[in-house]
């Protein structure tokens, strides 16, 4: 059975929302998606110390979670061997946030089938779905961008902006 | 250059002497090693209740380092690339106590490249030292099998039985 390896932040765990908010909370007007398009929103001037959150106990928790991610995984796994690979490394406060985020959002996927790592090149799998460019570039297997504001000028990856288009590249693909 | 992953437990972290001090306090008398060789002591009559401790927070924080990985890791640090992988997923108490050991005697680890996972088939590496059987069966590279009393029956897998045996083979491998 060929595998897929699938992030969780901005694939299946949308954190836009509470980076926009806490941008908002900090300067004291919400950005506009011009202002944060190309990038991530700790990038923009002044702001990196944003980034910060990600270490704070209870960031992960609470995330929503990407739209159609569920039904479109819960298919999958009919066919392939699905994991959910997380860079959690950098973020010693996210382990539990994490895990219990995927057991409430997703129970029917099995611990066996969940990675905590740091560089990705470690993982083996036939695809892996991921917003990070840098994930896919050592990658062996067919790497899929899933569009974020900081990759949307990314174009060695072939693209899927939402659940609906992983749904028809694996449709595509027939296995 | 040429990667090593290596288990935690039975490998660098030393759970044995906690089993047995387990077991002498639930049955009130030490364990003999005839009497625990070629299994866990868990799997021993009516010790089963025992890895229940498995899940408690702090299980894994005292643990004592295996005798001469520390240096030796350093070593092969100069010539591959060194990730700890560990099947922490089973056990979401063991995750920080996990990630503090590793920074408190492996400090020279860094936490790109840790793993903490369920399935380890998942992991791309040139070799695997392990004290599992079924970590190193689907392992794509080198399985080296790390002698503990539940695999001393084993024979499918090249075997070290401490730090010293692991030099020795990567002095041997010349790369």
């Amino acid at each position: 059975m060929q595998r897929i390896a699938i992030d969780m932040d901005e694939v299946i765990a949308d954190v836009r929302p509470k980076f926009l908010s806490l941008y908002e909370r900090e300067f004291g007007r919400p950005l506009v998606k011009e202002e944060y398009w190309g990038k991530k929103v700790y990038q923009l001037p002044g702001a990196a110390h944003i980034r910060e959150c990600l270490h704070e106990k209870g960031f992960f928790a609470g995330l929503p979670v990407i739209p159609g991610s569920q039904e479109c995984i819960r298919e999958l796994m009919e066919r392939y061997e699905v994991f959910i690979v997380t860079a959690a490394m950098e973020f010693r406060a996210s382990f539990e946030d994490k895990f219990d985020w995927l057991q409430e959002h997703f129970p029917f996927i099995h611990w066996k089938n969940i990675v905590f790592c740091g560089d990705k090149s470690i993982i083996s799998a036939n695809y892996m779905i991921d917003d990070h460019a840098f994930n896919l570039e050592h990658f062996q297997g067919k790497g899929l961008l899933y569009t974020a504001s900081h990759n949307v000028h990314e174009t060695r990856f072939t693209r899927v902006d939402n659940w609906e288009d992983i749904r028809a590249f694996f449709r595509a693909q027939g296995a």
